[in-house]
């Protein structure tokens, strides 16, 4: 049952802000600090902390250049990041359609 | 897009063992600690710690009771839980799949 799989989730990316971070990334070759930033609402803390935990694990690869003279923060998924966002999405959507079912059952 | 929806999602279902647990009594009836301990594979004090913050939110009811002359403690889903475990299916379902969207577009 989907339940017995909770614990074995990914814990790098079930946190909220992870997962969103991961999600955003998956979509685009490459955000900044500040597209991030925007897309989930956050604060630069936040951001920061999430975004070094995901880079710490190897999910993210990080570049910093200048553009204009001003510095500039990318991120990038790596296939790791990736391959780990494809593991957990199988995982959770499991986890989902039991519950969905369980709920429509009772 | 999924990702800003990240930050709203409810930080007391989305936890992986509340998860579990919510999960588990939308599937049944009634379940005792013992029965909820055997099907997430945890402890008793992690089971004991995060069933009681389902329980401080309304979203689980806890009874005491005497069977055979050892006490027994058993757990329902209470309508607001299974009315919160409704909403954070739907926004998670929706999260992921845009995730799954974005990774299978990639």
């Amino acid at each position: 049952m989907g339940s017995v799989a909770a614990d074995s989730l990914d814990r790098l990316i079930h946190e909220r802000l992870r997962l969103g971070i991961v999600s955003a990334l998956a979509a685009e070759e490459e955000l900044s600090f500040g597209d991030l930033k925007q897309i989930l609402q956050t604060t630069d803390g936040n951001l920061s902390v999430h975004a070094r935990k995901l880079e710490e694990a190897g999910y993210v690869k990080v570049t910093k250049a200048f553009e204009d003279r001003r510095p500039r923060t990318a991120y990038r998924l790596t296939t790791k990041g990736r391959r780990s966002l494809e593991a957990y999405l199988k995982q959770m959507e499991t986890i989902l359609s039991e519950a969905r079912e369980a709920l429509e059952r009772s």
